[in-house]
């Protein structure tokens, strides 16, 4: 029973890495030239001052024929993938986007067992054979079509549990992404507008302060109920990850698109329906996107 | 008949360097050190690839002789010198801050004749004697309180403009500093967030969303009559000085305290008295806050 891991970002990469110490795995780039460097050198995995290669099998093709599926390109490289997935014979398919924008596109693929994941792990992508392990978290995975039978592999992978690669099951997909997208709603985008790490949202006074403002608007979208719990949650994370820069901020630095249209454009359309006014939200919504274009101009 | 000029910042230097050409002045500095420098090297006023040095007069003590005193110092350091100024005998005083947040503290100086005016030369001090010239603009002046006679040396002024250095008389000091207002509190600190120079914030199309999105909430706190104008003029500013960093913008590049409390700070308690809803300029007030607090620590 083989893995394909469709993406190699810098979660693919360490999606790979790990799943290849037990069992065999094809990994889906984009770019052919990325594919050969992997097959050729190795897929290198950095942790702390040590390095360790394995070699895996990569391609660029996209014939995806392997029967539990991983996904893990970001949400705005989504929707091309989803037309092939959708033509294949039934299998298990594993999405880890953030947000929730990619729920819409699941319907379509009703024929395989579709699971919901998070990532919770730090990790950089060093180059396109390289990643390190900035943060260790564990997986969370949901059904999000219970009907369907549970794939042997995934019983499996619950049971042989690594110490630095941990999956959990959660029982509710919907809370599962919610409380997810509210993490990267409110850390993300603050952090890359006001070029801090997580920690400062909370150290600083000021910062926290409209954090707060922003999860108000950000929980009023989603119309949770455990409103108190969902902040310490946030507050958390923040000082659970208070020395990293957070994957927007990063990617801001480093002039790459963000995954704002996913988290906060979403919330937005959420919010239109509803007719919920979100300044805060639609501000950060903006210098993002405004910020973006500069770099491409 | 002599000009005293409070406060040797970017501004304090270059009004001592233009009117040292036709009259004679005293730099009031804030450090000895500074005005022993001034008076021992002259002062170097820079313009494009050309500098000139001005021999005069400066001192770091606070006795303010002159009868006509030009208050450059920013808005936070100006409730010291109030308690001076208040003790002198009647002459004319010129007071050049940027905000409203100044107001308050005239009404112990009704023996004064008092003038506002708002600068809009762009000016960096380059070190403690040196400041160059980076944009021409005017020094619009109005009367604050009319009662008072217009100080000969006025007239003077106003007659012998310099190409370099106009002065314009305007009839309405609510106006014109309100107009100043709206676009120190519009430009300035979206371009320190953004960090981009005041162009950007007309050309690229999600940051001018929000600058309107701002301007809409400044205008509603001040009650304005003429919005369709003031929004083609907080446009018009953007383009005419596009190449440049706004001073809060270059404050927050330099880890200096900025001039949030005087501009937006004073814009939120206005808001508070009338129950007005500004998250915009709550979440921009914060975030320049919280970085000015990030540097100090």
């Amino acid at each position: 029973m083989d893995f394909g891991i469709i993406g190699a970002g810098s979660l693919g990469l360490l999606y790979s890495f790990y799943l290849s110490k037990d069992y065999s795995l094809t990994l889906y780039t984009n770019r052919k030239q990325q594919a050969d460097l992997i097959n050729k050198r190795g897929l290198s995995y950095f942790k702390d001052d040590t390095y360790t290669t394995a070699m895996i099998q990569a391609t660029s093709d996209r014939n995806y024929k392997e029967d539990f599926l991983i996904v893990t390109v970001k949400q705005y490289d989504i929707e091309a993938i989803i037309d092939v997935l959708k033509e294949l014979s039934p299998r298990t398919i594993l999405f880890l986007q953030n947000g929730m924008g990619h729920l819409p596109y699941l319907s379509v693929l009703s024929k395989h067992q579709i699971l919901l994941g998070i990532s919770e792990h730090g990790a950089i992508r060093l180059n396109d054979h390289s990643v390190k392990h900035t943060g260790i978290g564990v997986t969370k995975i949901s059904h999000y079509n219970q009907d369907k039978p549970q794939h042997s592999i995934f019983s499996q992978l619950l049971a042989e549990q690594h110490s630095l690669f941990g999956i959990e099951l959660k029982d509710d997909w919907h809370n599962m992404l919610t409380e997810k997208l509210i993490v990267n709603a409110t850390i993300n985008p603050l952090t890359a507008i006001l070029k801090v790490k997580n920690g400062e949202l909370i150290k600083n006074n000021d910062f926290k302060q409209i954090l707060y403002e922003l999860f108000k608007e950000v929980v009023l979208i989603l119309d949770v109920q455990n409103e108190v719990k969902l902040w310490e949650h946030v507050q958390t994370i923040c000082k659970k990850t208070e020395k990293n820069e957070s994957s927007m901020y990063k990617d801001i630095q480093d002039g790459r698109q963000t995954e704002i249209d996913s988290i906060l454009g979403y919330l937005i359309q959420c919010a239109r329906k509803n007719q919920i006014m979100i300044p805060t939200i639609t501000f950060l919504y903006h210098a993002i996107k405004g910020i973006e274009a500069c770099r491409t101009n």
